[in-house]
């Protein structure tokens, strides 16, 4: 197209008052009424009691329920007795542990508050909710690239190395955004990673553990199992929920450690709370514990023609524009795009301007900032197809217009 | 009795071997059968769908639903804009607001953290989980008498002039255990408080709001609007939750606080959780706008006859041993006993050893030690009420046996 046709294009889009929404990965209409079932689910009082006779009701039972616990341990290959089932919010539960460290210490050091000058790892691209948590608690992130396998373990053990250093973020499963999962490799170097501080925290966010979209879908070793052989387990916090299972406004999560590590996390959530929704947990535990595979299945026919929708338009950018590349994962929620350098900023106002809105410009890197100002986060899962259709037309002439100019 | 005789009815319930819990304050079955309709109130994806069209079952919505709001609003006799409606623990919340002041700083201030030497208001006899929030964050807990009508507002001023004291723990109605309601002085006198902290915190747990088990129920004075009057609202946080209106381990929590208070409580919020379940908010709205009268009165009826039936016991002990005293609630979960000085401990433990649990002696003060040692929380709701009877028999042989002893 000519630049005045896609100028011409693009204001039509301005002036139709349309508005689209890709910014975050939210679960669709459709998705969410694939699992109606667990609205029935528990019906009647008998219905409220877990396997082991605890009324689900009533106060109690901190760690969660068995079979809620099993439904976890099975999806992160862990032990039951290393998962502590939680409330719908598994951000909630990693900032509840990164304010363990800060405000009270873990294994047994200093709380990072009074350490000072803390320092935490963060693999980027990478998700924008992890990097407010950090940045909230005032530590200074350090950008790790993620490789096509993984972060840069190389730097990812040279910054470890330093007592300053906390921590890192992980998605190894259909990272968000760059649906990278971290290969066998990476999972068994991060296994026998010997930190300097002895409180350095690995949050292995696995947030898409079961969220497999093709025939092929990636594997992920189960890191817990393997840090055990190495003697580093302490280290590892494991995360994941049914977020993007069930519902995301009303799901369970859950975190899995260490015993020493699960002891230590226990002594301040008594304090906290008796313990989180069991009806929710016992919910979930039924309808899943028979029928995850099925309901995975459902999802992936919905979101997998919207990722091909997406690659139908990608396609032909790539093949236009020198620098617009795209990645073509296994699942998960999203498309990484990249731009050419000191584009990204430009087409995402272009677009947001005509009414559609994407994840903000650099808030896939930390402070918000991506130095080359070329990564882009596509979440296709919310829209209807028609409507990701027309996201995506305008979102084609964005980056064309935006691309077109020196 | 001679105490030969008791002691021998003492040895019989021990080797019994029968095991009763009156620790804790939780609903009893029948309760929890009260709220069956609860399971089935949203059977249908048209049922997901909140009052202003928000999809409960997916992402969003940080402060809760608009009818979960006026649910709470109406509970404490706030503004549905000052509720932010929370997950199935107010615990959690008063947990985190301690938290937010400790860690991040309040209304402008250095951390609790950082500033040092902090103090907290301990109104007692009072709940045990509060004093174990504030313990745990290393506050130094100044115990506050309770008097007939509320804490000691002299001493709660007084202290209050030292910046170091940075908060207070009030059970406002149907107090936990005293079962005492503030009189509209003292709500009055704490809505004009003029702390010397600007940070200072009135953690306001309107527990036990519509809890009301008698004909002649208390009433509480909404302190916040009165606040607002005086220009201290900024100071109060005010929780309630349905944990002992629908299901303790499946309910639905609020906070309410001042416009300023709550924009700065959800700056840590956002960063923390997408919002709570909005499904469970929505159950709780459409089943307790409708009901809420009728469900407490069914409640009530559960409840009365076992604070009766402790009455029972408890007029004859009182007959018979100098320094016995109980209140007679108008509602809430507790009954009060004060036995005679030195004796408190010894009946606990005598309970226990023949296979009855009651609350701790001295968990109802700071640092679990009653300086009196003669204050005893009696929880008679859980049990069925020929349980509570067996319970009552033999609490009334230890109290006997303890005060026989010189």
């Amino acid at each position: 197209m000519q630049n005045a046709r896609l100028s011409a294009e693009y204001e039509k889009y301005k002036s139709s008052g349309k508005k689209l929404d890709m910014s975050r990965g939210k679960p669709s209409a459709e998705q969410l009424d694939n699992m109606t079932g667990l609205l029935t689910e528990i019906s009647d009082i008998d219905g409220c009691f877990s396997e082991n006779g605890i009324d689900c009701r009533n106060y109690g039972c901190l760690e969660g329920i068995p079979e809620a616990k099993r439904l976890f341990a099975g999806i992160l290959g862990v032990r039951e007795e290393n998962v502590v089932v939680c409330g719908n919010s598994s951000l909630n539960i990693m900032f509840d542990l990164i304010n363990n460290a800060y405000t009270f210490g873990i294994h047994g050091c200093e709380p990072w508050s009074r350490q000072g000058g803390i320092k935490f790892l963060c693999p980027a691209p990478g998700y924008d909710r992890h990097f407010a948590i950090t940045k909230l608690f005032g530590a200074e992130m350090i950008t790790v690239p993620m490789l096509a396998d993984g972060p840069d373990m190389d730097l990812v053990r040279k910054y470890a190395a330093d007592p300053c250093v906390k921590g890192i973020w992980c998605v190894p499963k259909y990272s968000n955004p760059t649906g990278v999962t971290y290969s066998d490799r990476v999972v068994r170097e991060f296994a026998s990673l010997k930190p300097a501080a002895k409180d350095f925290a690995v949050i292995w966010d696995n947030a898409y553990a079961v969220h497999d979209l093709t025939d092929t879908p990636d594997t992920l070793l189960s890191v817990l199992p393997l840090a055990e052989e190495n003697g580093t387990a302490d280290h590892f916090y494991l995360f994941t929920s049914t977020s993007k299972i069930s519902w995301s406004g009303a799901g369970i999560s859950c975190i899995a450690m260490s015993e020493k590590s699960k002891a230590e996390f226990l002594e301040i959530m008594k304090v906290k709370t008796i313990g989180f929704d069991k009806l929710a947990m016992l919910r979930h535990a039924r309808l899943l514990c028979r029928s995850l595979g099925d309901v995975m299945r459902m999802h992936a026919s919905v979101i997998r023609p919207k990722f091909e929708l997406c690659y139908k338009y990608f396609e032909r950018l790539a093949a236009d524009i020198p620098g617009f590349v795209f990645s073509r994962p296994n699942g998960g929620y999203f498309i990484n795009v990249n731009v050419p350098a000191g584009k990204a900023k430009q087409i995402v106002s272009l677009a947001e301007e005509a009414g559609l809105k994407l994840t903000p410009a650099g808030a896939t890197f930390p402070y918000g900032k991506d130095p080359a100002d070329s990564n882009i986060r596509i979440a296709p899962t919310y829209p209807t197809l028609p409507e990701l259709e027309e996201a995506l037309a305008l979102f084609d002439i964005c980056v064309r217009l935006a691309c077109s100019e020196q």
